[in-house]
């Protein structure tokens, strides 16, 4: 029986980028639709589970994607609300890599530090890359400190989470400046920089002066990165005594998480594929 | 040679659900478009059927569906006009399963009865699935009921059915409340109720009372289905000495006419599955 | 590693025959995009190049298309232009057929003729495939005189041929009537008619009596062609001692280079299918 990925995206094209990665993880057919949202996901999802017959449902899966990461979010909930009992199929969401990239950061991260013991700082904690990041390390019992340029949206991102996640160790941090970088930083072992492109909030000159700061991942790949001195393809490169990530030193790890995550979603019809999975099937890759 | 199904869809996207069906009846590559009219379908057609080879065109075939049934037949239509001569490929209609679904009824109906010596009444029978149930009916010789809310448009779709089936022993009846609908049924052998979702026109009470009813068919899938006492998933179900079926137990012999007409589209270029058609593969599968 | 065809159409929907083609052609999965412009598709080529690994980039390829041929070629030069350095792939661009038509004619001819010491006359020679096929014919060291319906307009594409080819035996000749055409033509060997449908510019009785004519090539497939006389399935054949070629006649020369060279797009990643790039694969296949 072929293996059918269904891709909704909420874009107006369908991304390339997630075909061409499921192609790559053996999926046998790809049914690609674009513009797709909450209103008029259900008559697809329909489509998916009364088709083939209860034990080969697995062998239908569902990719949500597409740039808008909380549109995303919305389609992700409304394809589970659109199945019937035992009829479902599983589903992934990874809207503009969002997912992939926190778990490939993370992951990093975990090579060189024992996140228990580890306080993390998130620039950038309240995107959908960064907050994901954030819900990530507090999983692994890391202290966080989620940064934004205001504190009632660092405070409000820390809320969202703790729906999610175990959030006494989280503690919303307002960074504005380097200066305020740079002290939000002390006593870090790692710092995840995850903002919009173009913002350097690190310069090189503050972290090198950040006693006990371990690693360093910068999750930017338009420069100018948001920590100055890491650079794109660094991978575990160590600069000033620290370890450093650019996006493209993490993005392999992304894709074979990408990958995995594609061929979990054909192994029962059940899988429920959000940050949390994934990040599982990304530290089951060892 | 790779079969190639092109799915003209008139939604604005292509239905997952018969793309699946593609899938698993074996074709090699299917080309979904949305959003097809009759004024948009020349050039898609035109692509087919001067590409490949003449001896290569049984290769390439055209499926129209989508959810609105005067919509599909006027693509159909459109399709059918625009080949040049021999130059054509096979194409099969089954806009929202109008086609598979009166076939499969039909089909169930025959299980039971001798179709030459039965009086059918279909409810909801000017709808797209209620008219092509009692097209087939007719062309195997029983006597049918065709019913609808007003007079008028009970005649109007007798007055269309008659270019395609001998409709002598059609009778159009006015039917808009359980007593008109039980006093349509009196005698009857077999009803079909093909209506509105959410539109109860057979109580319980009122059909056992029916001398000579035999079988009972719904093709309602939301309940209230429109014959009360008969459950989705009823399959030959005897309920007070009748014989029931609902949508989903007749959904499997629709999936099977479904899968079968789409591999006989590829078994000559000039296959034309419409009701008839659609209706004869089903009688063959036994 | 399966090959994959990104089709970037301009038209509202992708064209069925080249998604025909490239099946035929043994690509394994074609992505197909349709209302692609220069404005949206640079996503599209970075998803296609930041997935495989540098060395699988010759997996995947690019094909432009589309009626309208001008749309065609600003989406292939934004799409060259969306390349990373050695992050990049091989595209084609075929919008209307016009590279691979106008390869096919002139191939045609030069069966025939000695291109070096010929004399063509290009009727049309303003419109996609006209201008094409008088650039091929300067490449193969023939004498050409473009014809347009205004001398300006034939002027201006002489002038922006000679971005690409030697135009100095590039005569632009004003044609409006079967006269003017009668009078461009005295003297010539060959005349590829790649007008406007319906617009019929070489009556028999004119061509008849041109001395020195040896091929006509006529590539309008909708009656009434542009030169009297011949037929759309003339391939070679001679009428009143002229060599004659209608646009089926070519047509089976066009399959077969527009087939090679989507098979050629899979050799390298940095194939650059255009024009000169698309007659010179038309020339290797003998």
């Amino acid at each position: 029986m072929k293996r059918i990925l269904i891709q909704l995206d909420t874009d107006p094209q369908p991304s390339v980028f997630d075909r061409v990665v499921a192609v790559d993880a053996d999926v046998d057919e790809i049914f690609s639709y674009s513009g797709v949202t909450p209103e008029n996901v259900e008559g697809l999802v329909h489509g998916a589970i009364f088709t083939r017959k209860p034990a080969d449902l697995k062998y239908t899966a569902i990719f949500v994607g597409g740039s808008n990461v909380a549109a995303g979010e919305a389609v992700f909930k409304k394809v589970r609300k659109s199945f019937y009992g035992p009829m479902k199929v599983s589903v992934m969401m990874d809207s503009n890599g969002s997912n992939t990239t926190a778990s490939a950061a993370v992951l990093a991260a975990a090579r060189h530090l024992d996140l228990k013991q580890t306080t993390a700082v998130v620039l950038g904690g309240t995107g959908p890359v960064g907050c994901r990041a954030a819900q990530l390390l507090l999983s692994e019992g890391a202290t966080v400190r989620l940064a934004s340029r205001t504190l009632d949206k660092a405070k409000s991102t820390a809320e969202l989470l703790s729906a999610a996640v175990d959030t006494t160790l989280l503690q919303p941090v307002k960074v504005e400046s380097p200066s305020e970088a740079q002290a939000a930083s002390l006593g870090a072992h790692l710092v995840i920089a995850a903002g919009a492109a173009g913002v350097e909030l690190l310069p090189t000159g503050t972290w090198r002066l950040l006693a006990g700061l371990e690693v360093l991942i910068d999750l930017n790949a338009v420069p100018p990165v948001g920590i100055e001195g890491v650079e794109i393809m660094d991978k575990g490169t160590e600069r000033h005594d620290v370890i450093c990530y650019g996006a493209i030193g993490v993005g392999g790890t992304k894709m074979k998480i990408h990958s995995a995550a594609i061929r979990k979603l054909f192994e029962s019809n059940d899988q429920k594929l959000d940050t949390a999975a994934i990040y599982e099937i990304g530290r089951s890759l060892g």
